[in-house]
């Protein structure tokens, strides 16, 4: 089934340990696509100007996702420049160039109205629940957000959270939303401004789901389930590693078609196994030469990693 | 098999968000024993003051340990006082008593020669490789440490890693030991100093254990290996949950009698298991109550919380 991904469509310039990359391909929505399009069909709804080409294009649409939802303006696209040279697991960001992004006003062409899978990418709640209003017959709605929107955007992020199935956010994202720093009481305030499913991202040390029974009525029992990440001696280039682990967990359910336990718990292994073929190399480029056998082969890896038997 | 452990039996008194304790019963030696002694016979070797009473023998000797090994000194128990008021996750010490443990010349009883495995917890590595030296036929020397002796006294933290099968670490302190940020990095160069297991604590986010084959001959190969900790909502005190950890993990693994890839693993869910129910109440009143059925009962969840089926 079809997902609908609203998000940034951007280049981004970073600089790791392991060396340096100018305006290349990235932004939220194109992370999570790519990653979700190894499970399901996507659609992408974004804004890009005159400096995405054809061949940035071809990029999404080699692994047959849908762009007639990528508006193209004139101007440039969204740039943003970041270093994780001090330390791999917080981005420095050096600049942000909003561009054609400043007027970013989210379109839903007819073609994408039947999608039956949202995800809001983290950008404005105000655009998140713009599409979200549009989009009123979608199974199930997730997005994402960020410290950002936490704190000066309260007001927005809380009118879209009430109409969300489900959140990925980090452990800090999770503390500072929640006025908590435990993560189970966190997660049952979090519970109570909307979404149902939690997932809370702990970047190496894995990931942890709180989910009731069924989203889709019946009880309510909240399980906790643990995902690993891959324990790796090199990471080359964390960005994106967060929009590859929802385009997995979410493109997972969406070729499932329901949120059983036993979907949630197995989403949860395909977003660690796309989180950690995204590090492995700068911006997208693993994940455009990624292939299924791969992605079967590291899921075993993650099953041996944590599995008794 | 029976374990022997040597390090600190002391008073603590810590403060923490849920209350204030005075002077209870705690000790890397203690906690570890009375974790330990759910799955094997323990023998602890430890100095005391005349502050240690019979009753707090009991509480050693009602989880049948042999305490023959304590020796009994005029003047004070080890006082530690601490508190978490301001993290539950950093201990803030307040202030440390070594008193009797100051002179604390470790001596083995004749009855504990037979002693299969060993179990250095945190002490001065002089006293570490003073033990492990007059244990030679041990069939597993397992040990701890802390950031005072890997950066104060390295060269003697060396001599002893030397001589142990495995270590039993948190994150900040493999990397401080390694030089290296990058935990798998690290995990190779800790392998290179001695311990051909290392388990490294992450706190809340669970543990990961890198360990080869067999230790006891044969093909090297590492696996990783990581195993949840349990989401809780309260912690009342996280003293000693590093050393029920450990206490859980090398008791199994003496149960057990050998260490093949199966057994670390349910070594590693019966640490976690432990150290969950250690932080529950104050020092050791929780494991002092606990039972092996609700010790089964968990260790189910650990599963359901990690396994996909």
């Amino acid at each position: 089934m079809s997902i609908l991904v609203v998000g940034s469509v951007a280049f981004d310039s970073i600089e790791t340990p392991h060396g340096k990359r100018e305006r290349c391909l990235g932004g939220a929505a194109t992370h999570f696509a790519l990653a979700a399009s190894f499970f399901t069909d996507v659609r992408v709804i974004a804004v890009v100007g005159e400096d995405f080409t054809a061949e940035h294009e071809a990029v999404l649409t080699r692994r047959r996702i849908d762009t007639r939802g990528i508006e193209h303006l004139p101007g440039k696209s969204f740039h943003w420049s970041g270093s994780y040279v001090k330390s791999l697991n917080d981005a420095e960001t050096l600049n942000t160039e909003l561009n054609v992004f400043e007027t970013f006003s989210p379109k839903i062409p007819s073609a994408y109205e039947d999608s039956e899978f949202l995800f809001l990418a983290n950008i404005d709640p105000v655009l998140q629940a713009n599409v979200r209003a549009q989009m009123p017959k979608v199974r199930l709605a997730f997005g994402d957000t960020m410290n950002y929107w936490i704190t000066g955007h309260t007001e927005n992020l809380l009118k879209v959270l009430k109409h969300l199935d489900g959140l990925l956010i980090n452990d800090g994202e999770a503390k500072l939303l929640a006025h908590d720093t435990n993560l189970v009481a966190a997660a049952k305030k979090i519970h109570e401004l909307g979404p149902k499913t939690l997932v809370i991202k702990h970047g190496e040390y894995g990931a942890t789901a709180f989910f009731s029974e069924n989203v889709f009525g019946g009880k309510r029992r909240v399980h906790p389930f643990r995902a690993p990440a891959l324990p790796l001696e090199t990471v080359v280039d964390p960005t994106g590693a967060g929009d590859s682990f929802a385009g997995g967990f979410f493109g997972y359910i969406a070729s499932q078609g329901e949120m059983t336990p036993a979907v949630v718990k197995r989403a949860m292994f395909y977003g660690g196994v796309m989180g950690s073929f995204a590090v492995e190399r700068f911006g997208t480029e693993r994940i455009q030469s990624l292939t299924r056998d791969e992605i079967d082969a590291r899921f075993a890896i993650f099953e041996e990693l944590s599995h008794l038997e």
